[in-house]
């Protein structure tokens, strides 16, 4: 038996049926904030992602050969196609711009609880404004779509790169070399960051202040330690959030992303009810469009798991119950069939999702066949009911039934 | 500057739209039928496309191997990764199962006008039954999602391959070259298919007769010259079609589909509008299931290209236009920055979709963004109407304005 390829999913129609919903949730938040819907190709040149990431991305990367030898990529992430198609069709569209994105990525890893080679990203990109409202309008986004899915319990965590990247640079450590200690910054892993630092000889008290750095955590009382322009910037961002409603934040310099094309402001939304593997979103203010040959352009963008957040929201205990259909239309004799078929039309056409027997099953068959489907009314033709132009509707919950005309059963169904 | 790959095509957020409320017309219509959506990977052992389609497929594939050394391939089509998956986890679910589907497909060819590497496929399979009426059924299903879709000249071209089957059969072509002849026939090559049809020795009278029979077209009437039981299970096909309310339909015994998985009826839909190229959806019903590993099961199903059907749908001079945002909102001050941030929350928690000003714009630059965003109205914030609680709100295309209570906003705007 062919199963689907390792790390890949099937999804059955309850599923499915609960994905849409969540993911057309999203979909509205976004377009509450005005941002709209972009989409890309599966798969991109290989050279994208290894100008947005560095070579070793090519470890994680289905990446392939066409029959014309190009070396293509399925993507593992939906921000470097994002900022390549503004390069290439939308650069001269009215700033800012506002977009976002919902389909599959693809990373080749081990397969583990939660996480998929293939899986479902949802994105949104700001681009070419770089304001603290700016980076306040992304994270309020952020926040919004998480709290519209149903999770009640999660946090912001808002840093700032830019003030670790000038304690790094000021402490002596090559610019090429930053990447590799903020990766360790970025999985709290200080006792491998201390001996690399060490071997470019910065010192253990200048070692000790950047560590301290990291661990600048707490409410909008903490900004008066952040050096620099930085503390004002975040000040000025979390204002306009707070005008936006949105409180369930913390400052933490803490937040490193490791990718070199992030600027200023970073963030991570965390829910706690995933336990250890909390993160469901990510993001922060980048410019990478100079990579793909378009103008710098400044953008605050953010990236949402698509199956963390549906974990997270069944872990809160929220359960999504599928629709069923409205009717489910058989013939009591096989004469009947036609006009069934007749009934179910005109069902459908008034917007009635409305199923039908299409096997010739006896009644009692068809019926149980019905409630699998989760029909809330079952229409039965008949002939003698046929005569006064009348059907009998039951109702699949309560099992009451009543002889209803078929020129009143669209409205009756409808309730 | 980089491009997305050759054959593949962004799509920005006018095209988005347009084509999110076309997919969702057809997603609702199937819905309607009591079909469910599934969703399978994009990619697939290259092995099933193989059992379905035969080694020839391997030429059309985007096929490579993964890390593990696995042969994968991108999905040219989805009807085998339905049907993998219900073998896989569905095989004992009710009968029928109504599934429907919808994404991206992958063929490795010479892109050309409307043909694209990376198309986007609509598809609906009905499994584990095999009547008229689930044919009908089926025919219907998308004869409805083209009607909803908004293009009104379309035909139905129905065929039995097994009148045709039976027919080389009987002339004495070998089972295993019978799928070469259908496909001449398909593509109504008679001076190709006659010396093939010679060289395996068949008479010449004998292939006039298959000729005859492949331009057996016209409405019921037809039927009657539809040779053993196949005339009598089309007409029972047309006359439930008939109760269904679609009669725009022919008989075309003409109508090929060279797989050779298709056992009985095949249908193809036509739209004139597309000129040479007019085949939006074509399907039938077949058995897959046993070549994948599980039971023999009879099953009817279509696909849609939605690429096509898009254009069908413009060539007849229908026209999508962008909804736009409901309201933008700007301050005429920079002390009314923090206000006009709470406004633009109100406006969103309400459902409304509404922008904000993060640029710090001047007025008269703001209004022309809120132009090019197609927002229906400007909500100006100002220090003076602020101190009554009031806006103004300004109606984008009327150029009318009005002081507006803060209170009153919300369903001013929804008027």
């Amino acid at each position: 038996m062919i199963q689907c390829p390792r790390g890949t999913r099937d999804f059955l129609p309850d599923d499915m049926e609960k994905r849409r919903f969540y993911e057309n949730k999203l979909r509205h938040t976004a377009q509450t904030f005005g941002f709209r819907e972009i989409e890309t190709p599966i798969f991109e040149d290989a050279e994208l992602f290894i100008l947005r990431s560095g070579p070793n991305v090519l470890n994680e990367l289905y990446a392939f050969k066409d029959k014309g030898d190009r070396e293509l990529a399925l993507r593992p992430e939906m921000t470097a196609p994002s900022i390549r198609m503004f390069v290439n069709s939308m650069s001269n569209d009215p700033k800012p711009i506002k977009i976002f994105y919902f389909g599959q990525c693809f990373r080749y890893e081990r397969p583990q609880s939660g996480r998929y080679r293939e899986f479902f990203q949802f994105g949104a990109e700001l681009i070419g404004s770089a304001t603290p409202e700016t980076d306040a309008e992304v994270i309020c986004l952020a926040a919004a779509m998480i709290k519209n899915f149903g999770i009640e319990n999660y946090k912001v965590h808002i840093g700032h790169i830019g003030v670790l990247r000038e304690a790094i640079a000021n402490a002596g450590v090559p610019k090429e070399r930053t990447a590799e200690v903020l990766q360790k910054l970025d999985k709290k892993l200080y006792d491998e960051a201390r001996p690399l630092l060490e071997s470019m000889n910065v010192a253990s008290n200048v070692i000790d202040e950047i560590f301290t750095l990291t661990e600048t955590v707490g409410g909008t009382e903490v900004l008066s330690k952040v050096p620099g322009d930085a503390g004002d910037y975040l000040r000025q961002v979390t204002d306009c959030m707070h005008a936006m409603g949105v409180d369930n934040y913390d400052i933490d310099l803490g937040v490193v992303r490791g990718l070199d094309y992030y600027t200023g402001m970073v963030f991570e939304v965390e829910a706690p009810a995933l336990g250890a593997e909390k993160q469901i979103c990510g993001g922060g203010s980048y410019t990478l469009s100079e990579l793909f040959g378009g103008e710098k352009v400044f953008s605050t963008g953010f990236a949402i798991g698509f199956d963390r957040i549906l974990l997270a929201m069944e872990k809160e205990g929220h359960v999504y119950e599928p629709k069923g259909i409205d009717a489910y239309v058989l013939s009591v004799t096989d004469d009947m069939r036609l006009k069934a078929a007749e009934i179910v039309s005109m069902l459908r056409r008034e917007d009635i999702s409305a199923d039908i027997d299409i096997m010739g099953r006896k009644m009692q068959k068809a019926m149980k066949y019905a409630s699998s489907v989760r029909s809330k009314y079952a229409v039965i033709v008949g002939a003698k009911e046929m005569e006064e132009e009348s059907v009998t509707l039951r109702d699949m919950t309560s099992g009451e039934q009543s002889v209803v005309k078929i020129s009143e059963l669209c409205s009756k169904i409808k309730g």
